[in-house]
């Protein structure tokens, strides 16, 4: 007797067909005895669709709002896929976040889970039930519905799966399993059956939109045993496990377009400039990526570049150009044709030569590189946005 | 400093500028100083579209899990609502139906609302904003998201209104207010500018549709003073009061097409039948409205009419099927091709030959009567469906 969370994504319960393909996936793990706890995203485009809505009421829509009115998505998929399990004989019943027991704080878009109250879940389990839980949603302290941000199912899913001590997190989608990178993008991409959370969390935090990173670094930090499945074939997928034995020099690559390049010269004698923007655009949860600082050449000025998401563009020009004095900074040039491609491996420190080989490729390709940074297990570039594909391809096949 | 509760139909807030409109008779209200609750409806036929969803999932899809799906409809409204105020720069903030306090009993679908816990509400008000509240939906003691029954924002309004001891309740909708005949059918009817509780009750419940009749009980047991305006108009509408000085003979006329015409004959020797027959139905709460018992003629036999909405026909059927020997009738007939037309006047019982005024307007008109119920203080008449038109205004327009 196990207890499993699954969870499916948006493109896994688009129509009623998919539903009930999820639905039946649902019932097959249920009649083995097992404890089954469903999270779901909304269907198909249904956020993008909320969100359009919400463009007509300007540009300031009060965010408390924007949360209540998203949460119907989810809602919609619980309430649909616990009709579906019914359906098909198994005792179902749909919870939103605030049923589920999911609390959070109370920044509203970009929610942090601070628990999860698990009693009206454990007593719709031991009452033989499947329990659709909304995902993306949850509870805070004010009695508000708050979001946790896009991709956000996947973190309830492993915080449901961390707190009720489940034997697996399975998440479905509509991909194989995780890949050296995106195989829509590249075909000759090859599925990993095996993968560990730092090199997932590499790769989903570089957008190989597989898994969201929050969920990634949740599930390590809890010990949740996470598998990615396809949910149209009944294939292995991917498992991502404490640690591999042997680190592969590089496990995958990705390509992120939700990317813009910001730069900013020094006007003023502020040494503390660099610091104050970073803290500023912290305060506004802005999320700033890539960071170059390029000291003065002789007679030169130094420069600041940097990257952020790009629908942060515009408020991060409010904010420079508020500031501007106090920053010590002048002249913001943005650039959002731009994307970002990574290459990832946790064997990447003790392998050499691969920033080189990378750089390498991209020459080859013709593919001109306008800023590069590495860690430990990455090296991202970022490049024009029109040779993004093309990049990632180049990268992708001198590796695989 | 005036409390006002303020409801808004679906047809109100079908779009964008349709909420914006409503929007803006709310911010005019809040603008003179006082506080202002806005209770939704779902926009436009987004509870029809919901319940076609249902549809998907087959027959017997769970009550519970339905009342989930539908309640996103008005938590949809409510979201947008308050956006759209706050875009007029008017402090507001959506609740859903658990998050307004209102409770109500755990029968899914047609749930009664038990009591209001105003905390909330009031604390928001207190803050200065507008509460926008989610219609139709509450919150069981077990903690699930129930809904009230269709139509049923009225009665939130109404339930809100009486807990906050508002001074008054003004329901918004698409026409001007309650009229002697639908005006969209009778071009000839018109409009009352005060009615009375129980002649609007009557209306109400006859399908007037202006006002859902639960939200005129309620109302009147509780001292709610009403309002019914159209939201597209800047005009006085028609004002519900506790009693007029005089009454009118008749004060409206209505149609209800939601009505289906069955009839049993007695097979067996169950003096009991009738009244076994009736506690089933409620059992399986299907309303009966008409109901007539025919003595048998010499050599006859007994024969039972009464009249169910037409969307339990088939559940009837199943009954009467079901339970057939035990109730002793047989031979069911169902005839949904009817409607209903009723006159309604609280002085009815005082002034006579309202029926047989009635009756002899639809003879000239002729159009067959199939079936004649009369009460205090309304004579309902049942005839083809296809007469049903032409029945409202004959009989309108002998009165008005």
């Amino acid at each position: 007797m196990a207890l499993i969370v699954e969870k499916f994504g948006g493109s896994s319960l688009a129509d009623v067909q998919k539903l009930r393909n999820a639905a039946a996936i649902v019932a097959s793990d249920y009649t083995k005895e097992n404890s089954v706890v469903v999270v779901v995203s909304a269907q198909g485009d249904t956020t993008d669709n909320l969100l359009e809505l919400c463009g007509a009421f300007g540009r300031h829509v009060p965010e408390r709002e924007r949360d209540a009115l998203l949460a119907t998505g989810e809602q919609v998929s619980a309430a649909l896929m616990a009709m579906a399990l019914c359906e098909l004989e198994v005792p179902a019943v749909s919870l939103c976040g605030w049923q589920a027991g999911v609390h959070t704080d109370g920044n509203h878009g970009a929610a942090r889970i601070e628990d999860v109250d698990t009693a009206r879940i454990r007593a719709e389990l031991a009452a033989g039930r499947v329990v659709v839980a909304a995902g993306f949603q949850g509870l805070s302290a004010a009695g508000d519905i708050t979001t946790i941000g896009r991709g956000g199912s996947d973190t309830t899913a492993v915080a449901l799966a961390a707190a009720l001590g489940a034997d697996v997190c399975r998440i479905y989608t509509d991909v194989d399993g995780v890949y050296s990178a995106d195989p829509r993008i590249v075909p000759s991409a090859v599925r990993h059956y095996e993968i560990d959370y730092d090199e997932m969390l590499e790769l989903a935090t570089l957008g190989a939109q597989v898994l969201h990173n929050r969920s990634v670094e949740m599930a390590k930090r809890f010990g949740v045993q996470l598998e990615v499945r396809n949910s149209f074939k009944n294939s292995a997928g991917t498992r991502v496990r404490e640690v591999s034995m042997e680190k592969r020099t590089v496990s995958g690559t990705a390509q992120d377009r939700n990317v813009a390049l910001c730069s900013l010269e020094r006007s003023g004698d502020k040494p503390d400039g660099m610091y104050r923007l970073l803290s500023l655009l912290a305060q506004h949860k802005i999320h700033v990526d890539t960071l170059l600082w390029t000291p003065a050449s002789a007679g030169g000025r130094c420069t600041l570049t940097f990257s952020v998401p790009r629908m942060a563009v515009d408020r991060t020009a409010e904010l420079v150009a508020q500031h501007a004095s106090e920053l010590g900074f002048e002249g913001l040039r943005i650039n959002d044709r731009v994307c970002k491609i990574s290459v990832v491996g946790a064997g990447m420190v003790s392998g050499c030569g691969v920033a080189a080989q990378m750089l390498e490729a991209l020459y080859q390709a013709g593919v001109e590189v306008l800023c590069v940074t590495t860690s430990e297990i990455k090296i991202s570039v970022i490049v024009p946005e029109q040779d993004g594909q093309r990049a990632l391809s180049a990268v992708h096949d001198t590796f695989f």
